[in-house]
């Protein structure tokens, strides 16, 4: 049966047991690595919505993959650059003896999956000479891997923009008796993810105790496009992508539901997405702590439920805990 | 360049010229079927995210089709019976001499799209013998088609649930320089299109002129599932089908894009949505009437946008202007 669903103690990802968060940023290039690392294996499935992703062993459900499960997923910043922060984060498993065992006798292989953003029109110094620095930051952000960690200007949110907003890294959790669920995002939207003529976030619905400021709107949104979205000076200069991480035991299909059903939580705090110029992803991993209660399906229904607001909520809370950087302002210094 | 973005003058999928729809109902056995005919056949994609769809030549990009235009496209109660509709909208149409002209000489194909939702539990008298009431339904929508057409307890939405409310059809409509957006939707969704504790609409940001009674939230949802969903008791009897038209004219890559976004609009106005026992979609169709302007991205941002927005006000749309049926209590008569 369904419990009453509330905030997860820390109101993090890493209230599910077992994950751990690490991060590393190049300050001068105002970019940065995130990577979700897991005590064992995490089953995975991916939702990819936007029309520009950009992505690194992101398991689907399109090529019914042999390895379903991976042992890290990172968010990286840097566009396509960013695709080499999951080899910094495979040589660190692998120095631990991480990794899919094919057979006895060879080494490991560590999985990791990646996701980029693109910030590399942010004003950072992307002037970095023969090897981008993505790799290092990957290995680094798997060093720092701990359950509490920052938000807003970190890892893969340290140089995004959401809207005309900075942007940043987000993370809720929530608990019920069906088990845990948290969300990681980091947010680089076109969209706004303001009401339009309003301080109120479009998430404000499913806020926690204020986690993002506690603002609620007073008019309608009307139709028009916002003002405060990316403008077409920059159409690529976008994508927002995010993990939900469950404890409760799975199958890729069933994944595959809460990320379609997780999906939605980018409909509900952001305005547009999913455009063209997005990358809009979110993957899906369980940890398959515990069982689900039957029937499974009711189970998912109410995970990708969770799911969904959780994501919403991170997505706010990623920009509000952003800090100004250069001439990108804070939604807390624009609305103080 | 993007134009203000206003509410077309009938507010109806209608507003998109070229387009008719029709309806016929079997007010015995509580359903229905709708009908969008188009004068020339209509470029279409869909974008299919519940977890239980019914769908009869409904187009994706998956199977890059030969064919990429319909000449009709249906919305019809009656689970798996109803994909009988289509048929007889096949043989209104090639009583005309419509279809898709496969050589000279041979009779041309009408190409004729549908999607179901599951209305076969709503008390109506589903005994009908030897053949089902879906064909000729579907055959006698057809000949009603007009510009004008009834929303609420009607064709495909005569005995729709939405929640716990009475569910129905939608329709609204909106234009810009781009060109004009329609969208037309039968609601039967599991989950709730109110804010809980509320008499709002989740839609509310985007409501035109009271289309849907003006009410305005006063409070945050919680995280809780809402209590005016359906229950585990009718785990199938659900499913939210709509269309969306536009007259510009986009390749079927792009109408797949801005079917992503329109569903967008589904996550905005129904809470939980694209659950296990949903079998949500969108068909996005275009008459081709006007040519998009450059650069075309931005295009279909700005009509995706605008899909997205009318989705949303169609859904709630559709259950306010639904009446009370049998056990099944209107929103208006819930919350008078």
């Amino acid at each position: 049966m369904a419990g009453m669903i509330r905030k997860g103690e820390r109101n993090l990802i890493t209230d599910v047991a077992g994950l751990r968060v690490g991060q590393a940023e190049d300050a001068a290039a105002r970019t940065g690595v995130t990577v979700l690392l897991a005590d064992e294996p995490m089953m995975a499935a991916s939702d990819v919505r936007g029309g520009a992703p950009g992505t690194r062993d992101v398991l689907g459900l399109d090529a019914v993959p042999l390895v379903d499960a991976v042992d890290a997923m990172v968010l990286s910043g840097g566009s396509a650059f960013g695709l080499d922060a999951p080899s910094g984060v495979q040589q660190y498993l692998k120095e631990r003896e991480r990794g899919y065992r094919i057979a006895p006798g060879l080494p490991p292989v560590p999985i990791v999956a990646g996701a980029i953003l693109f910030d590399l029109a942010n004003g950072g110094d992307k002037e970095w000479g023969e090897e981008p620095p993505y790799r290092a930051l990957g290995k680094r952000a798997a060093a720092n891997a701990d359950r509490n960690f920052k938000l807003g200007n970190a890892g893969a949110g340290f140089g995004a923009l959401a809207g005309a907003y900075k942007g940043g890294l987000g993370s809720v959790s929530c608990v019920s008796d069906d088990g845990t669920v948290g969300a990681l995002v980091a947010v680089n939207s076109v969209g706004s993810p303001i009401m339009p003529g309003s301080d109120a976030f479009w998430a404000w619905p499913y806020e926690q105790d204020g986690e993002f400021g506690g603002r609620m709107p007073k008019k309608r949104a009307g139709l028009e496009l916002p003002s405060d979205m990316k403008g077409a000076v920059r159409p690529a200069a976008n994508t927002t992508i995010a993990i939900v991480a469950t404890d409760v035991e799975l199958t890729t299909l069933e994944l595959r539901r809460i990320a379609i059903m997780a999906t939605d939580g980018f409909a509900r705090s952001l305005r547009p997405v999913h455009t063209p110029f997005d990358g809009d992803l979110v993957t899906v991993v369980s940890t398959a702590r515990h069982k689900p209660s039957e029937p499974r399906p009711l189970t998912v229904l109410r995970l990708g439920h969770m799911a969904a607001d959780c994501l919403a909520r991170a997505i706010a809370r990623g920009v509000y805990e952003a800090e100004t950087l250069g001439d990108f302002r804070s939604y807390r210094d624009t609305f103080p």
